[in-house]
């Protein structure tokens, strides 16, 4: 028997410690990936990637207790050697190889895509089909370290106001919205689904904590092959009880982008210079009516409304360029959507029953949040229902958690692979997914 | 137009900005929902449910401006008054009602459950029924809370250890370890399944951020209905490259427990209060041999060994026990569990072949945790997967990123239900799963 008594220090070193300490001319160890080997002769120069960067080392004939014969791309190594600093290397420092262990080999010679490139040119196809190798590219792999970024201050924020996190099925008899969008299964012989978003179950919770949030994988049995939508994604979702109105909500929205910013300019700037981002000023959003803003683009644009009732993707772009251009905001909330294009759980504008007490928040001119007020009167509920000509079959939990009394609540979803996708300036939201769901790909 | 500038100061005070400033004689806003009302005659106690704990309205006529005919419990509500301090009140305060407005009525007299009695004194059976309704009960309540503890822990620990946060697909065409217990799905017309781990994925990842984490749902169509089984939980999930040996997993999950322990010390004392729990020494963890504790368990209980290379539930019971009594410790790492009992990633002790380079950690005699060291050559895992009699088909992108390079590495999955089980001193996993799903409860 022995003990285990935590997380003791390595001698390996990571780059933010031979960074911070005062370590030039002082032999370190090290490991990593070879990214990859610049023969130039005399010298070599051997780039390790590491969790938090490249870091060069410097071969030398002599020198290097070793042969760089025994050196590929892609090994995983171990080296010692000294810590100089050098101006031109990755954060202004190199390390002088004078002993090399090698950790792991890779069996094939070549890479199937020039990682070690700073851009990597190749097709969407291609970087998906070797997604787990297209990442290895320090631009790719910036991407995912800035959507951890964007959870993790959702989750920090929330915390700060008061909400719990929580954890709800995503196998059930019935889902939220219903429709034909349900992935169907089969759970020992009883008809299921997977639920396409986590909404009667915040609901629900509310009763219990007031405010509450879930950041967690929806799917969506779509049959859009678009560059917008997934059929399986990840919501960030929450719910928050006791609000004068849904302007709550929106504001709530602000404060978590507005603490989004700073973290990531503050913990990812690292991610931010390689993919040469500049975050967008969120210290005031627009909100503007639907039917208003619609007429604005209209009118500005000569954008010929097709349906008074819905938002067409052209539309959703031109309010965008409208926010960008009259507002110089790259966000936009877009409220009082039509109740007909709300499920049965919004709130009717009182003022106007055509309309909801929702919005959207388009960001550059797409739809990156759904959210809004929902009714909280059972009474109101069960009369929405009947009205929309929906059943109350495997509603009833939900609909007893009313009748037992709810607060005046709302909440909203954001799709967390889109917000990435804007934020980073791509244009299909496959590139900003680890390892995408749609009509054709549920592999790898 | 409008603009929206983040999250505005309300009016309506929390408990904890009550208790912070001097307020005491002050006029103060508050909102919540009627928890309980005590009618004594000439006053009344009208206890309020908020989120981070009761409050007690005290309701004298003449006073209080308002009927308390016009009160009934769940009831939303918001109400004015003087705060005042008592010390019987929970908290310590209490507010001497003046004015009422009622938010929200519920459409029920009567709650299905006594939620407002300290201890929900009701079957399981009766709770999961009622779930959302069930969980406005505080101690119920408490137990999520400390959930979200444990998640938050987790995070913030491994994101100070290095580790990225992925997001990986929940629907793929092949899962971790195949066999029976598999949720099978039709995604498009073409055949796909419900992952049972993120297993391949997150090893995948190591090559991409050398440590990388998930905290997500997974799905197990095991027919087993016990105590201790679901199936869908949530698994806390890491995986680290550049190890030396599957002692660095465990000494990373020692760190994690010692992390979690203090911030729910910190950060959930009320909770632990409520729930009456005293946190277990993790300062340092057992870890022993799975034939050597098999062995010691055997001679000091009498307990049979029916299979060498095989832990019964009730061994595991055992081997809590042992380690408690022995070693004073609620948690024992049992490692080198047999090769048959490991999935083919699993790395084989050089040293004897009929044995992994991996453990479990027991809490409390109960497995939560499975981890170890994996293989990270490339024919050396071709190899395992013949000789097991698999087949390569379905697992070419798994193959290809180790044909590309991978360092050592290993991991591990906890089970979070699990883990919150034992900590509140549970007996049942179902009792620390907001809306479990089994054999036979597909709802709420």
């Amino acid at each position: 028997m022995e003990y285990l008594t935590g997380v003791a220090k390595k001698e390996t070193l990571e780059i933010s410690e031979l960074l911070a300490g005062d370590l030039a001319g002082q032999k370190v160890k090290v490991n990593g990936a070879v990214h990859t080997i610049r023969d130039m002769g005399t010298v070599a120069f051997v780039v390790l990637r590491k969790r938090e960067g490249l870091l060069q080392g410097v071969y030398e004939e002599g020198t290097a207790g070793f042969d760089l014969k025994d050196l590929r791309e892609a090994d995983a190594v171990e080296i010692e050697g000294t810590l100089e600093k050098n101006e031109k290397a990755p954060n202004g420092i190199e390390i002088r190889m004078e002993s090399l262990r090698i950790l792991s080999e890779p069996e094939a010679d070549m890479m199937p895509l020039a990682i070690s490139k700073w851009k990597l040119n190749t097709s969407l196809d291609a970087k998906l089909n070797y997604r787990p190798i297209a990442l290895r590219n320090v631009r790719e792999r910036a991407k995912f370290k800035l959507q951890e970024g964007i959870t993790r201050a959702f989750r920090d924020f929330l915390y700060e106001q008061g909400f719990t996190e929580i954890y709800t099925p995503k196998i059930g008899a019935k889902s939220a919205e219903g429709g034909a969008n349900l992935f169907r299964l089969d759970y020992f012989h009883r008809p299921a689904v997977l639920q396409q978003s986590p909404q009667l179950y915040k609901q629900m919770m509310v009763g219990v904590f007031d405010r509450v949030f879930e950041t967690a994988p929806v799917f969506r049995a779509e049959k859009h092959n678009t560059k917008r939508h997934l059929n399986e994604y990840t919501s960030l979702d929450f719910e928050m009880g006791y609000i004068d109105g849904f302007e709550d909500i929106m504001a709530m929205e602000t404060g978590f982008l507005q603490y989004m910013m700073a973290m990531l300019a503050k913990d990812y700037a690292k991610e931010l210079k390689i993919l040469n981002i500049t975050l967008p000023d969120v210290s005031k959003i627009p909100a503007v009516r639907f039917d208003e803003i619609k007429q604005k683009v209209s009118e500005k644009y000569g954008h010929k409304m097709r349906n008074p009732f819905d938002l067409e993707p052209e539309e959703e772009q031109l309010i965008g360029q409208y926010a960008q251009e009259e507002w110089g905001s790259d966000f936009v909330f877009v409220t009082h959507y039509p109740s007909k294009k709300r499920p049965f759980y919004a709130m009717d504008d009182p003022a106007d029953t055509r309309y909801t007490l929702s919005f959207d928040l388009l960001y550059k001119g797409m739809e990156i949040t759904t959210g809004g007020q929902r009714i909280h009167d059972y009474k109101a509920l069960r009369e929405k229902i009947a009205v929309r000509g929906m059943e109350e079959e495997g509603l009833e939990h939900y609909l007893d958690t009313f009748k037992h009394g709810m607060p005046p609540h709302g909440g909203l979803g954001i799709g967390l692979e889109r917000l990435t996708m804007k934020l980073v300036g791509e244009d299909n939201v496959r590139e900003t997914t680890l390892f995408p769901r749609d009509l054709s790909r549920l592999e790898p």
